[in-house]
């Protein structure tokens, strides 16, 4: 692996277009917010990627230098071609780090990789939410307290049709009387995954600055260890042992 | 639920049409065999689908009457279209049990539901396999000692590229020198999934009773505890709570 | 196994007898209510065992003859004998149903199963407490709907210092800002766990309809499949293989 | 967090003087032979401790400056006091990585950290193990390719009563016809556990490369991201929210 990991930030990169409001607080994307704090919180090499580029920026050479992805989409997950989600996933297997954010979970990438339907409640009208640390312990709360709050977000209550995750991360409370596994990790093939809940174009949650901790946190912990493809049966006539 | 666990068995049934040797020892089909044992173990209403019939025998009201589904196929992987793998993981994941057969570790649907490449070393020489009872308090060993042996089978070694199993079942040794978690239990959806490996189209796997117990346990292990669709998101606009 | 499951409910029952307020809410102690639940419900075998009895009605005879316990305790964990402690963990370990309610968190039992601190934090203020259903698959949560409320009772906080569950099934909203894994699963030796956080001395909860038909369900799970010593680490010293 | 992980390694120390065949493979003991690879592989502070010492060398002080314990032990298992294996499981609990070796899953240490009995089969006829590695893409196989070799040891075979480990490290096959799990974590508390099969007084196990390695790999991945004491239940008095 490289010295610093090679993170590329992909946005489905169309509310911030279209809409004002959201222009207001990402007038470059909230992947370029997010891109911004990796670059000074430093150890990354970073890039991003978006919906309308060319292969949806996810180039196999782009890709094939990519340590960890995070994701944001919502609006146009059918947009994404199968074929670069089928990329995006062997990538993982073989053993790059995947982020996924807020209404992430229904996009194509998220739902092969756990294969469930990620499905979720969810309700918008700006009420107030408290992130409970429930893994002091892990990379992903490193300088994270017993919990931090967003005081206006979209809700997302449960349940959440995803597999039982190897480790929960964050719980959160909502003030309209729902819970929710918000920071969630597991492991497929030899990729880490990591999805956490908040993020939303109309509330400024990613220039929270615990919010960003924590994708930091994230792409730090999600880097490879290994990068090897698993997708071949391999034959092995002779037997180790004799018979 | 009904009174009976509704059980269908799915086989590719190719290689017993084309193979005298494979057609000596399954004249009607492996399905029919596990089929036949599950009708005298009692407890079960059993039908059998095949690749080769209308939909592959899996239309709605098949798989809309199926509680549990157990899964063989080989070297046909790639004729099941896509839109009945697509129904068979939404029927997993509202509450269908699913019981996947040796070398169906690389259908499309076992990959659907688990996410990962389910791939795996590989060697036929017929040489000795003895499972190891990892969980003897579990279900789907009840009445199985310590371990249990076949005497001839192909193998298949680590790594299995599975995600981590929510239940580790059997562990198996080989004469060659391999092992392979040869047992696994997973939820997914609301749907219970074991993975199997005994079962080879050229030894008589399925007339050892052993591994019909086994595939008998698991059927009635897998069997839904309610039928849930999980792929909406349902919006709950009014909060539970005054906000 | 017995046709009908033997449960033993065990209390601390001191509350009971000292405090006016508890003793009209439970004249006979929680572990009668709880009883005769489950004597309603049927298929059980129940008896009960209070802290103050000889052996703290634990004897051999009664724990050899116990499927699964549920265990309540709050305010006298360090009078509850560890060697009774010992032969509770041992028949845990050899299949045995454990069902640990409440402040019983934090008894020598539980603490000794699961190897860690169980601890948790709390205020008690009445506040209103919602209890989602994060499993509706499962067979503790049968009956039970989306969620279920329960108006005034205790709060209890993350961080719970838990081993990460096998299966979460409740998580818990408190109207003060916590959340708290409420409902939780494990496996331990060849003996299943529950812990059920719901149940306190001053408030009714054990008359509440949903409390008691979890507990009903969760002493249906939790019972053996199995009775078998873990203890003992056999010598075999033939070689299975000729080497 | 210090620059060097604080590595401390426990040895029960009594086979190495009593009997001339082991002291001849490990003179100074099998705990200076560990010491002194982690020495050299670099980034560790390191020092040892032996049953027979004061407190087993295990002082407040000596605990409260180790980030990772490892640990060996046997024969003797019964006279490690039982104060000191509180004092380490709290350690473990608030942060401290353990490792255990071989024998040790009989320590009274590991069985109060995972609350099971740890048993399993065994056989002494300096038999051949092939430790498969069934996790590539963990801290703790780095630089282990897809299996090695011990050419004579002790085996220990399933079932190993252990929880369900967090993630399976390595799988081993025997000559004679056994599989084990023979590497696997658990985190505990805020604490970091490795189970590691391989080592046993007569063989020259702890001169083996990759043995070293993977102790090396599993005492930098074992290092505690926070100390934090988790036997308190905190009394939060005041809500959070307004009720």
């Amino acid at each position: 692996m490289s010295d610093k990991t090679k993170v590329t930030v992909w946005n489905e990169f169309r509310h911030e277009k279209k809409d004002e409001a959201v222009k207001n607080i990402y007038p470059e994307g909230m992947h370029s917010v997010i891109a911004d704090y990796l670059k000074k919180a430093g150890g990354f090499e970073v890039k991003t990627a978006t919906l309308d580029e060319p292969d949806h920026g996810l180039s196999d050479k782009v890709l094939n230098n990519t340590d960890v992805l995070i994701w944001w989409a919502h609006a146009a997950h059918k947009e994404v071609k199968d074929e670069i989600v089928e990329k995006v996933h062997q990538r993982v297997l073989s053993g790059m780090g995947l982020i996924v954010l807020h209404s992430g979970h229904f996009s194509k990438v998220l739902k092969k990789v756990l294969g469930t339907n990620c499905s979720l409640k969810w309700r918008e009208i700006g009420e107030k939410e408290r992130l409970w640390n429930v893994a002091p312990g892990h990379e992903i709360t490193e300088g994270i307290g017993d919990y931090f709050e967003l005081p206006h977000t979209e809700m997302y209550g449960e349940r959440f049709d995803i597999p039982e995750p190897d480790k929960l991360i964050f719980l959160s409370w909502f003030a309209g009387g729902e819970v929710f596994r918000s920071g969630c990790t597991w492991e497929r093939g030899h990729g880490r995954v990591f999805y956490f809940r908040p993020g939303h174009e109309t509330y400024p949650i990613y220039h929270d600055q615990n919010v960003l901790k924590v994708i930091g946190n994230a792409a730090r912990w999600a880097q490879p260890r290994v990068i090897m493809d698993t997708s071949k049966a391999p034959h092995i006539p002779e037997p180790l042992e004799k018979i």
